[in-house]
């Protein structure tokens, strides 16, 4: 089955790709290696969480954003790929999570988007991955993840 | 116009690259992937600005600080490639800016990295990007900047 | 000499390879780029330090935690290539050092892990660095680390 047949079969429908707003691209390409810019947990326009895990979310709230934040990631890849079937393998995952004092359980609140990448991608989307306990983000998000995608190669 | 002419043009002076103080290198060279050490905003042999974001600095000191760091990465470019016309294009950047509790701006103080990149290298300087919080930063700068450059092949 | 006969010479003995406890790799292959999933400071199943630098731990302790990380990284680089000799060099690494507040010696921490790669790789033991400060890691570790490796292509 095709990842986009696979998308369609989970019922996952993707947001509009996030637009930068400064003078940076949501992707950019080098050889086959696709580097996705920094996404946050974006729903319907506006951030589905804000806050601190530790502090004023779960982690079972950060997990969604986990989520969340992975649907865009997905959205700006299917914008410069044109399709998601063009993924070989999502190479490398890091979540940082906005962490206030003695959080530890950043893994748990990124295995939120390591989940759905192995879901929707099946082998070829797992990944190396770090998770990080940020001080802020931007936003007042409380995740941003950062995404490094091998694409298939153009000749396939 | 080639970028060493546009620098000329731009009235940019890039200060010595900075020297690594421990058992690592300015940048290293995969395939044509060049990753860049982490920068810090020094001008005059010692850093313009230091304090957090949301505290000491503010938004335009920690722009100004990006803009900075963003020269002595352009000086450890050329003195690895002998001339910044070997960038083929900039690849990803990302901007660590050390916050204090609740600075949720760190977009708009790595947009003097961006900005500059952009000034400089037309459609090639446009990358992508993750703007994070981080807790501390070494030196006590209030930025610190990761950069991989795709350059141009050697049969070119 | 090879690697795997340095590291006999220095009577280093690699830990275990960490498992990863979620749906993600230890590390991800793409070309020659081989990127490892962030590696804590385990020794002998547990961790060998926890908490802040700046605080609870020393310099000192960090580097050796640093130190620790690093052959939890070349466990996995080996348990990948079969051998350490298929590295063709350290392309890049990160250093999150878990820092309390005001704590900006870094470099400082990260060395314990440099500092072991020349001794280990020599010249292709240099790499790019950055030394970050992180507001919390999983499991309360001090440092948390991020590499990119290169490979020798399976041709040679």
């Amino acid at each position: 089955m095709s990842i986009e047949q696979k998308l369609l079969e989970l019922q996952l429908i993707l947001p509009p790709a996030p637009k930068p707003v400064a003078t940076y691209v949501p992707a950019s390409l080098a050889g086959d290696l696709l580097f996705v810019s920094g996404v946050l947990p974006f729903e319907d326009g506006k951030m589905a969480f804000t806050g601190k895990l530790g502090s004023s979310l779960t982690v079972q709230e950060g997990y969604r954003a986990a989520r969340i934040a992975t649907l865009n990631a997905l959205a700006i890849i299917r914008q410069e790929l044109s399709t998601l079937d063009r993924v070989q393998k999502i190479v490398r995952l890091t979540g940082h999570v906005a962490s206030a004092d003695s959080f530890a359980e950043q893994p748990a609140v990124v295995n939120g988007a390591s989940d759905l990448l192995v879901e929707i991608f099946g082998l070829e989307g797992r990944h190396a991955r770090l998770a990080l306990g940020a001080a802020e983000l931007p936003l007042h998000a409380p995740i941003e993840l950062e995404f490094i995608v091998q694409i298939v190669p153009e000749e396939k």
